[in-house]
């Protein structure tokens, strides 16, 4: 028999959906054409390519030509931070800009600011989060200064599952500044949240397919027309000259029916929040010392980050891979790191708390029984482990 | 019936071949795992694109570790443009630099190369072709100054298929300064040439899938240990930190396959290489006033370009589209534009010579009916072409 597998890491990567999968297939040796050909193979691709642009602007109600297919998210919020940057420059700016970030953005947030703050290319804020790991209006309204070009704020972190208030920061950077450009990094947020850039006053949102069931590889850039923006990859002039390179049909066609799906497949989300519920409640009832990091109030549904104190959450996430249970410590991405996680750091935990964390994130394939299962070999771990560490 | 397609257009893009496809498909949702999670689910993500990473650097001939995945060839060149010259200055580099590009460079290395020049950050030397198409030796080496720290010639073109002496061009950079860095793209010489590294003495190399039977949206970069250059896109530090963002284990199982294909169909290149000679001397002998463009001696075998003069090329692509033959006019990315190909104006040819070029590229699917077809086909739209444009 094969052994039992849950997978709670939906948010470091989550499983093709099987329709997007067969969706895509066509693409790979059937219509297999460069979407850039004029001839009949490249009708086709180009056909695909539409398809999958008009289901995203529709899901952002945007416009379809201001969808802009990438790599990846990573490659996404890059070219946002250095593509404004650049623009600023290249149109004759003179005095440094300044752009503001959140202390809790990703790294590919995070790291192309700090890389043009090295260079002296722009000034940064970086912008504190309070306990519940949610960003303060106060503090994006002290934070803006003549010079700000661009504000990044993600709409929900991938750690904690904090939500931020992108609305509302939307209207008051308007009300400043209507030259600023306002982006979210929205890939946690896709499944679960509204999306409609209007409603949110963005100028510029990032998307990844592989955390909304769709492939990895791809990932698109919401840029509202007229956005100055220089492109970061260039060469035959794709996506109306911002983003050259072949598309990748077969990705792409399978993110726009990613984002499709998640349209179909909203009232799943108020059995998952339940489930998290449950779990979370299971935790807190079974097993003492923990702690709940972040807000329950302003959470992704899917979402649950524990500090189990006294033992290491990686000691935790192993005991659970041997027994078929996939969880995290911190986001998959800082696992090249031993530093703690700037996320946790930033809502205020010490080292210690950080590194007894363990983050579960559930997905459409989370059952019942699963966290019943989970629940269950969690609370045999956790005695293990804190027996053998003596506590 | 469904029509027969003939599908001659393989240096834009080729099809996927179906072993590569069915290595692909677990990656998708069974062993869909993020490669950075500790888990069990990114083992087995992980176990994927260390096979792959070992089967490029087999063909290659270098370490598993001298090879980076990016999102296509077109990041893999922008990369190596930007990140060497970036890493120049990040060193204290205090004198600009001068960078050699061919002009027949494919433009994911033009482009990068102008926008640095234009910021002033770099110096570029774009070194002329022969008639051939190809670079003289006696050219690079004029080209070289003290300041020289890169240099990057095309393996093979994909417009006219010439064949660039890269061994030849890396004795002579090597000879002359150790510390220069030595690139290629050899995105279409991959499926016909040598690509071991150590006999082209490069330092660096371009890798695309998608044409190479492989999936789009996916490429490495041949990096030779310590080689000094800085990442395009930076974030969660994957590829040893190098490029970051979430692999898409799905396309670089695919590239890993494609390349691994590469080699065992080797012996089908000579087959490619006769039907390619037999269009060619079937056009020569049936159709007047043509000219093929390009040298027949240093050529990849299933590259054809001829100038069908007093006609435009586009009007051969869509006659032949409508037939279900599918060629190219230029390069698919230059379809973009209604320049003349850079290319074809860099091996001498006139604007109206160029604008009456068609390609044809031959690949593994081709085979000798198809040739007798599209022969047949071709000499009557080009007759149907000349007496309406009243030659």
């Amino acid at each position: 028999m094969k052994k039992k597998e849950i997978y709670l890491d939906n948010a470091a990567t989550t499983p093709v959906d099987s329709a997007v999968l067969k969706k895509m297939q066509p693409y790979f040796n059937k219509k297999y054409g460069n979407s850039s050909s004029i001839h009949k193979a490249g009708d086709s691709a180009r056909k695909g390519l539409d398809e999958a642009r008009q289901q995203i602007s529709t899901f952002l109600n945007c416009l379809s030509e201001e969808i802009y297919f990438t790599g990846g998210a990573t490659e996404s919020n890059n070219w946002l931070i250095y593509g404004v940057v650049d623009k600023f420059w290249e149109n004759g700016g003179k005095n440094k800009p300044h752009i503001i970030i959140s202390s809790i953005e990703h790294k590919a947030i995070i790291e192309p600011a700090k890389y043009l703050e090295e260079k002296n290319l722009v000034e940064v804020t970086i912008l504190p989060v309070n306990k519940q790991g949610i960003v303060e209006l106060d503090e994006v309204k002290k934070a803006i200064k003549k010079n700000t070009i661009l504000v990044s704020v993600m709409y929900a972190n991938s750690e904690i599952g904090s939500i931020q208030p992108i609305k509302q920061i939307g209207e008051l950077i308007k009300k400043t500044n209507q030259e600023i450009v306002f982006h979210t990094d929205a890939v946690q947020a896709i499944n679960y949240l509204n999306c409609n850039v209007k409603y949110l006053n963005v100028d510029a949102l990032s998307i990844s397919g592989h955390k909304i069931y769709g492939p990895k590889g791809v990932g698109a850039l919401y840029l509202k027309k007229g956005i100055p923006i220089a492109p970061l990859i260039r060469g035959g002039g794709q996506e109306h000259g911002l983003r050259s390179g072949t598309e990748n049909i077969p990705g792409i066609v399978g993110l726009g029916e990613a984002i499709n799906l998640v349209s179909k497949n909203n009232k799943d989300n108020n059995r998952i929040k339940t489930l998290r519920n449950k779990l979370i409640t299971g935790i807190m009832k079974d097993i003492p010392d923990v702690q709940l990091n972040g807000t329950l109030e302003y959470r992704l549904p899917n979402n649950i980050n524990f500090s189990f104190l006294g033992i290491e959450g990686e000691g935790i996430l192993i005991e659970l891979s041997e027994q078929g249970i996939y969880v995290s410590t911190g986001s998959a991405c800082a696992s090249h790191s031993l530093k703690p996680s700037h996320v946790l750091s930033a809502i205020g935990l010490s080292d210690e708390e950080s590194h007894s964390s363990v983050r579960f994130t559930l997905g459409r394939q989370t059952s019942n029984n699963d966290i019943d299962y989970v629940l269950n070999i969690l609370i045999k771990a956790v005695n293990r482990l804190r027996k053998i560490s003596g506590r």
